[in-house]
C-alpha cells in the first residue's frame, strides 16, 4: 500500500489533505482554545441534524472511540433499564444494537427482514401495537451491510404514532442523507467522525433530545460510556471529562468546515450520488451485478455479487486492485456471496473513473467473461 | 495558540514532527498491512512491559479511547462481580478507580493516603490480612494529582504474597519508569498511547496476565469495553473489532519506534528525569517551592505551591506563560492550593531552560518577590 493508495471502503475512508494537515499541531486539552473548538464542533454538527440554534430541542454530546462505543453509550445512558426495546434488523449494525440491549441486560425484541428488505411502517405500527410495552426502537438508517436505505421518515413516523422513543444509527449517513429533527421525530442521532463527515476515525457522537437526557441521570452503567455525566461536564466547564483524541478532534473541526464549504449535506451527498452512479453504472458495464434493487441502494456502499465464474477469487482481485492503488473492502458481511465497494470519503469522479478502469483491466488480464 | 506552542501537561503532550507526520496517510483499518501495524504495536508494548516473547505470560490488548476507558474496561472484564476489590489511593486517579468499583457494583474499600504520602507494603499486607474477602487490588504507579511515585515493588509484593491480584494503572509511568512483569507480579498493567510513550491520544491497552485473561469469557458489563472479546478477536483475525483511530495508531507505531532510538525505558527516563531536574532547580531558583519531598517526586509532573503572594493570579500567570509560546496546566486536583508543570513529551533541555527563562521574566513584569 503506497500513500497514495484510494480507500473505497465503509470507513476508515479518504479524507482530504487538508484535514490530515491540522493533526500536525498539538492541543492542551484543557485550554480554551480547545474548549473553543469542542464547542464548535458541537454546534456544527447540531446544525446538520437541523436542530434550531435559538431554541435547541437536541445537544450535540461527543465522545471518544469507534461508533459501536457511542451506540452503546446512547442504549446505556437512555434506555431505562426497565423499558423493552424494539431492535430494527436487516444486517450487522442492527443485530450489533440487538447485541448490546442482550449485554445490558434489556428486555427486547427484533423485527427482522432481509438484508435487501427495509422494514414498512405499517408492518413496525402492527409491532408496537401489539407490545405495549415496548417503549424504545432502534434503527439503522443505512445499513452498510448492504448499503440498504432504510425508510427512516415511515419508521419515525410509526413509532412517533404509538408514543415510542426512536434512537438512530446513523452512522454512514449523517452528513450526506438529510436528517432533520424537526421533521424526524427521534430520542437521538448517532454518528461519528469518519464516514460522511470525511474526519478521521476516533470521535462518536449523539444528537440527544434534551428532555429525555435530562431524565438519564444515573442511568448509564459504565462510567466512560455516561452520556448525561459527559454532557454535564461538557455543560458546566466545556471540558472533556477524560483525555480527548486532540488532533481527530481537530481533523474533525476541519472536515466539518469542508463540510460547509461543499455545500452541507447536499453539496456532500450529491457528490456521493454521483460517485455511486459512475460506481454502479461501470461495474454494470463490465459485467458485474448489484445486490440490492437500485431503489434501495444509498449512495453509501455498494454490494456487488461475486461472480460465478471460474478465475474470479475476490482475494485475488482484493490484491491486484491494491497493487493499483484502489482498497476496497477485504470480505463480505452479508449472507449472500458478494464484495462491497464504498463510495463515500474524498473520492471524486476521477477516481471512481480509474478504479473502474482499473477493474476492467483486471477482468481482461484474468481473462474472465463475465457477460 | 501557535503552531510553535510547546506543551508541559500530563497530556496530551507535544509529539515529535516525525510521529505527526505519519498520520498524513489513509489506512484501510481491515487491510494485510494495517494488521501488521497491529500486531507490531501490541509486541512492541509487550516488550516494554518485559513480557518473555518466547513464552508470553500476558497479552497486550488495545483498545479505542482515553486512559479511563481502558482502565474501566480491565476493571470490568478482568475482576469477578463477586469478588471485593481494595483501592490504594493518595489522588484523582485513584479515587477514579474507585468511582468505576462503585458503578459495576463491585464491594469495594480504599486505603487512603495523603496527597503526598505513599502506602506502605506494611500497611497494605494488614489490610490484606484483615480482610480475606479482598481478591483485587487497585493501585496507580504514579498519580499525577501530585506527581508522586508509588513504590510499586512494595506494593506488588504485599499483594502477591497474599496471594490477590493487582491492577496497576501505569497510564502516566509506562515507557519511562521500569515495570518488568517477571519482576512485579501483576494481573494488569494498563497505560495509554500518549503520555511516556508520545503517540497522539485515542488508544489505551491493558498488558493482561493470560491465565486470567482466559477466565475472563462474558464477565465484562460491556461490548465495546470487553477486553476478552477484543483479545479473542486480535487472536483470530488480527482484526480491531470496532474501528480503530488509524491514524493514532500509525503514530502509536512511530512513536515507538522512536522510544526504541531513544533507548526505551532507560533512555526516555532518563531525559524525563534531566527534564524534572532543570525544571525543579529553576523554579527553585526563582522561588518557588514543591509540594512533594524530592524522594516521592516522580520525573512526570511538578507540583508547585501556589506562592501566597499579592499580585500573584494564577490563571493570568497562565496566560502570560501561554503567550510566550508555554502551555502548562490550567488548574489543581491538588486539595492544597498548587499548580502543576508536566515535564513528559517531547521536550528537551533547551524547552525547559525557555519555560524557566520565561517564568523568570513573567514574576519580573509582575514585580513579585518570591523569595
Amino acid at each position: 500500500m503506497t500513500n497514495e493508495t484510494i480507500l473505497f471502503t465503509p470507513g476508515p475512508l479518504s479524507i482530504s489533505r487538508t484535514t490530515k494537515n491540522v493533526m500536525m499541531k498539538d492541543w492542551g486539552s484543557r485550554d480554551a482554545e480547545f474548549i473553543d473548538l469542542t464547542r464548535d464542533i458541537s454546534l456544527k454538527l447540531e446544525k446538520i441534524a437541523g436542530v434550531d440554534q435559538e431554541l435547541p430541542t437536541h445537544h450535540c454530546i461527543l465522545i471518544q472511540g469507534s461508533g459501536t462505543f457511542i451506540i452503546e453509550a446512547t442504549i446505556d445512558t437512555l434506555i431505562p433499564k426497565d423499558s423493552k426495546v424494539l431492535v430494527l434488523v436487516n444486517g450487522a449494525y442492527g443485530k450489533r444494537m440487538a447485541k448490546i440491549c442482550h449485554i445490558h441486560g434489556l428486555s427486547y425484541v427484533t423485527l427482522e427482514t432481509g438484508e435487501d428488505t427495509p422494514p414498512t411502517e405499517s408492518q413496525i405500527a402492527e409491532f408496537l401495537e401489539e407490545d405495549q410495552n415496548i417503549k424504545y426502537v432502534l434503527a439503522v438508517h443505512c445499513e452498510t451491510t448492504s448499503g440498504i436505505l432504510n425508510p427512516i421518515y415511515d419508521i419515525a413516523n410509526a413509532v412517533s404514532n404509538a408514543g415510542r422513543y426512536l434512537i438512530i444509527d446513523a452512522m454512514s449517513s449523517f452528513g450526506a442523507i438529510p436528517l432533520d429533527v424537526k421533521e424526524i421525530k427521534c430520542a437521538a442521532i448517532v454518528a461519528s467522525s469518519n464516514k460522511c463527515l470525511e474526519g478521521a476515525p476516533g470521535v462518536g457522537f449523539a444528537i440527544i433530545d434534551k428532555a429525555i437526557l435530562l431524565k438519564a441521570e444515573k442511568n448509564a452503567s459504565s462510567l466512560s460510556l455516561d452520556l448525561f455525566d459527559q454532557w454535564h461536564n461538557f455543560k458546566n466547564s466545556g471540558q472533556w471529562r477524560f483525555t480527548p483524541p486532540t488532533h481527530v478532534l481537530a481533523a474533525l473541526g476541519q472536515a466539518l468546515n469542508e463540510h460547509v464549504m461543499e455545500g452541507g449535506v447536499k453539496g456532500r451527498g450529491a457528490r456521493y450520488k454521483s460517485n455511486c452512479d459512475i460506481l454502479i453504472k461501470g461495474m454494470e458495464s463490465i459485467g458485474f451485478k448489484t445486490y440490492l434493487d437500485s431503489k434501495l441502494q444509498a449512495p453509501i456502499i455498494v454490494t456487488f455479487l461475486l461472480p460465478k465464474v471460474r478465475g474470479f477469487i475476490f482475494s485475488d482481485f482484493y490484491s491486484r486492485l491494491l497493487k493499483k492503488g484502489f482498497m476496497i473492502y477485504p470480505g463480505k458481511i452479508t449472507k449472500v456471496d458478494s464484495f462491497r465497494i464504498g463510495c463515500i470519503g474524498h473520492i471524486h469522479q476521477i477516481d471512481l473513473e480509474n478504479l473502474i478502469e482499473a477493474v476492467d483491466q483486471i477482468i481482461n488480464e484474468l481473462g474472465i467473461a463475465l457477460k
